[in-house]
């Protein structure tokens, strides 16, 4: 075992994108909930679901930064991703839809897929190391996530517990000091080399996973670590083996 | 193993009075405080350490109180007892005391002995449970607490994480939400009836453990168990006897 991991007695995930697919499932959830007899209507039929998955994703970190910048109070994921969806409907030319069924899709966030080696790669790292979700999705999210996508973590910890969005230093330090770990006794699992960036900087081990696909087959970023990451792997099955 | 406790994959735990015995501790450590050659004389002579403790906590239901009414925003404990504490003096007489010394004195909070057998139970729990502790304090007074008594548990949630204060049925289930746990999957185990009534009418499982010396010998609350709890043992050693 790398002498980083043997050091770390949690490991820290980093959730869409890391452990999740969330632009197929997102995707794929758009077209079923449009294709229905009531809903059909509602949308142009050059609807390409993909695009809509993208551009709603698209005003994920914008919608945090008003909060990261104490221009607003602190509020959950899933009032962000119901105001990104409005605004996303809006620009396509898409509805009208009533609150309930705004509702429903908002909450499609709460049901991804996972990657498909990380339930099994998660029970055995299970066995060795507390497992926390230190991400920016609610506590409900993170809950109906865990169940619907066999994400078997201990705990999810991350940005509702803390008020504040990854990459702020309180979502690291918080996370840490609820498991009375230093963060050098933490190591942060993510695909996302600014994610791994902030928590370095903090005394947190890293390793990162590359998921070059997150965003479909034209992603420009986080198609390999940026950095000289504790760990750097292709899949968390690969992790597993550094065990 | 009892069947409730057999069906508890989570063990929650209070921790004031139920883990650690506050009483002594911070009569100690006023004792302590005031009793360098700088601050004795800010002291009536006959000051009782004892009665100023109780004092001073006497003050934490109410002080939680205004939270749990929605008149006042949620603060953090360590905010709480920083005011109760400045009362406490000022009605004993005892002062001024400078911001320095007031913060120092907040924190004797954070330095609580643990009732003796509970750091080798918590051990052995450990093993096969995931403990949590689920208290009012704050995540770093956790934290704190958490390395100086010898308090193993694998993450504190409760107070400020949920934001609010038990007995409000949010600090249960938020709890039990970031462990991906139905309440009826943890137990819930304290030293108070009323913690335990409170998370039994939310499905949680109970476990009482007897504290009768947590106020001292005159206590008249708490001095056993008023209802049916799942489990009801006179320390946290014959607790563990149930595995």
């Amino acid at each position: 075992m790398s002498e980083a991991l043997k050091n770390s007695r949690a490991l820290l995930f980093d959730v869409f994108g890391t452990l999740v697919d969330w632009r197929s499932s997102v995707s794929r959830s758009l077209e079923m909930f449009f294709s229905a007899p009531d809903t059909q209507m509602l949308v142009p039929n050059d609807t390409c679901w993909e695009t809509l998955a993208l551009d709603w994703r698209g005003r994920y970190q914008p919608s945090m930064e008003s909060v990261r910048r104490g221009l607003r109070e602190f509020v959950i994921l899933d009032t962000l991703h119901r105001e990104s969806l409005e605004a996303t409907l809006a620009e396509h030319g898409i509805g009208p839809l009533n609150d309930s069924q705004l509702e429903q899709l908002t909450h499609v966030w709460h049901r991804l897929d996972a990657w498909p080696e990380v339930p099994d790669a998660m029970n055995t790292l299970r066995r060795q190391k507390v497992l926390a979700a230190v991400s920016n999705g609610n506590t409900q999210l993170l809950r109906n996530l865990s169940l619907y996508a066999r994400l078997n973590w201990h705990v999810s910890l991350g940005a509702e517990p803390a008020r504040a969005y990854k990459p702020q230093a309180e979502v690291y330090l918080q996370s840490a000091a609820m498991l009375t770990l230093e963060p050098s006794q933490c190591m942060m699992v993510a695909a996302h080399n600014d994610d791994l960036t902030a928590a370095r900087a903090l005394g947190f081990r890293t390793a990162y996973i590359n998921r070059p696909t997150e965003y479909g087959s034209r992603q420009t970023h986080d198609r390999g670590p940026t950095s000289d990451w504790d760990i750097a792997v292709e899949s968390l099955a690969e992790f597993v083996d550094y065990l």
